[in-house]
């Protein structure tokens, strides 16, 4: 595949550890949140290996925090997700799908409850900060909707509690997965959540403070030497295995949270209030008729730059949406959007690029358990 | 300055030319509205003085347009932009700045009056249809807001004019700066205004048909030879120099529109109804402190990744937000948020990168006349 340059300014937001993943080799960027975030250190597969044994750092400052404060805030939140929150507690993480009017996916979160009336999301590749402000405009809600300065760095793979304990102190290893509490580093306190955008345990550190959280870089490394830790990022060939679903990749406006696989996160039994319940309920009564699938394809390269038609006998069944070879199966492993008279999985698919057809074959999500 | 490359994917969206531009040179790309823009085609200073003396066909479709439709779709543009647009004719273009409740900026787009109930936004980079769809839903507006598969090719520079009536005929001479029209080409009709994201002259070709613009863009091609016609992109030192601000570079969230001198887009005294009204009439009474203007600068190369802090005695006097060498004027050129006390043009300024001082003064926009 031919390369391209990304041409840098000020609107796509550096971080405040771009100077050190840049001395630490990192070769490509991909822009997320209007900000960059890096995509490779130069070898994916090695990354890959490196990920599942060992334990990395992320600069993932471009899941950038959308803060919704005040005495609506609660109220606010509610609207804009398909989750029921009503019991959510202070300390804990929620995914939550955030929908249009229509049940149109817009984003799908990591939600914090930080107070009563404060909460945090941390979110996909979309302005909700925007969606946010209209309805609040809109309702004349009492709310602040602001991104704060807040710049996250995740510590990911099997070696990470055994490292955040050396920095941080034993109390860390007491954090439940999704749950979130404060730890003192250097007498800088710092958010710390059970979470990140692997499955290969680990934590999310929300940086308020820059200095502060480029410290905490820099001891990360120096501790990490005896776990060999490596500079990561959120890696595609892990992600799409795991079933990470990527707003933008795998969904997007086009698609509702019952086709994305979010069952479990939508809620239109209770009285709970939000934007496009209505057209939720519908689409619960109709039934989908199309859900995103895993694909392995007998292929040893692919790059997704578009979606990608997949066929059987030439009819085609959906669309392929992320993909990247895997090591690991020694096959290209996706993410496709499915019609449902093709879900049985013993169906031979095709996929075809340019005169070369390939076979593969429908699988269940997560690809990898 | 070390480079990076670009990691594609679908969510960094390929438009209709992107084959096209791939196979014709271009090197690297930036992403606007979660689609990919062209940034250059390996020499942005050849690529300036080719704009200024012929005509250049761009790829850019990631000006997006968000179609809001509906009975009360005029109440919902006016609502999102301090400009009056009460006396908006259909067949114009209106440049308004979109702001929030407290009064900053979110994005400038170019608004098109269709019909009496159909307007398009093209946008800079934010995601103003969430703007528009959380505004709709607080306010239970009839309208429907989408994003229509429209992608904008733009023929800039002085022979822009020729080529365009050699391929669509006399009609398009007759077309008036901000004006726009529909245009037959090969049996398809184009929406074309006269307008472009620089001050070389030229049209926007607002592409429904994907398979009927790309035809179009090939035409443009062959038709241009004789004008001496090359692909391009929007160019970072024509459009400095023209003062054509970019959303995110110059402004963000955290500016007001008399910061960005938009004074004569802003309507506090007519009884129109926009969310952000009374934050602008505060403004406007109390003064602003600060505001962008030019920058000289003595230097023969910068790259602006972030805002960089200008100094007079010591004293910082605001912050550089896009910069670049201008081959014409033989200085860097740059637009900057000045705070007033140094808005005298007299006053010699300071840039500190590195260890390296350089010496400059301010300026006027636009720089270039």
């Amino acid at each position: 595949m031919k390369k391209f340059y990304i041409a840098k300014s000020r609107r796509l937001r550096s971080t405040p550890y771009t100077s050190r993943i840049e001395s630490q080799g990192v070769t490509a960027y991909t822009t997320y949140n209007h900000m960059l975030l890096p995509a490779s250190f130069g070898n994916l597969e090695k990354e890959y290996f490196h990920l599942k044994e060992h334990v990395q750092l992320w600069d993932v400052a471009a899941e950038r925090n959308i803060q919704i404060k005040g005495t609506d805030a609660t109220k606010l939140v509610q609207l804009m997700t398909c989750r029921n929150l009503s019991k959510a507690q202070i300390g804990r993480c929620y995914y939550a799908p955030i929908i249009d009017s229509q049940g149109g996916m817009l984003n799908d979160p990591v939600v914090l409850k930080l107070d009563e009336d404060k909460w945090w999301l941390s979110l996909a590749d979309s302005d909700i900060g925007l969606y946010a402000k209209g309805i609040a405009s809109g309702l004349s809600l009492k709310v602040d909707v602001s991104e704060p300065d807040v710049n996250i760095m995740a510590v990911q793979g099997p070696k990470s509690c055994k490292l955040m304990e050396k920095v941080l102190g034993k109390k860390i290893t007491e954090l439940k997965f999704f749950g979130f509490n404060y730890y003192t580093f250097k007498g800088n306190k710092f958010l710390i959540a059970q979470s990140g955008w692997s499955k290969q345990g680990g934590y999310e550190i929300y940086v308020e403070n820059r200095q502060a959280g480029q410290n905490l870089y820099d001891e990360l490394f120096s501790a990490g030497k005896e776990f060999h830790i490596e500079p990561g990022c959120p890696n595609l060939i892990e992600r799409i295995e795991s079933a990470l679903l990527s707003a933008g990749n795998d969904f997007d406006n086009g698609d509702n949270p019952y086709e994305c696989g979010f069952d479990k996160y939508i809620d239109i039994e209770s009285d709970i209030n939000y934007l496009g319940k209505k057209a939720l309920i519908k689409i619960s009564k109709e039934g989908i008729n199309r859900k995103l699938m895993g694909v392995l394809i007998d292929m040893d390269k692919i790059e997704v730059t578009e979606g990608i038609s997949l066929y059987s006998s030439n009819n085609i069944i959906g669309d392929l949406r992320s993909a990247t070879y895997s090591p690991n199966l020694k096959k290209v492993v996706g993410i496709a959007m499915i019609k449902k008279e093709y879900w049985d999985k013993k169906i031979p698919i095709e996929l075809k690029i340019g005169d070369k057809k390939s076979e593969g074959m429908l699988c269940d999500l997560p690809i990898v358990k």
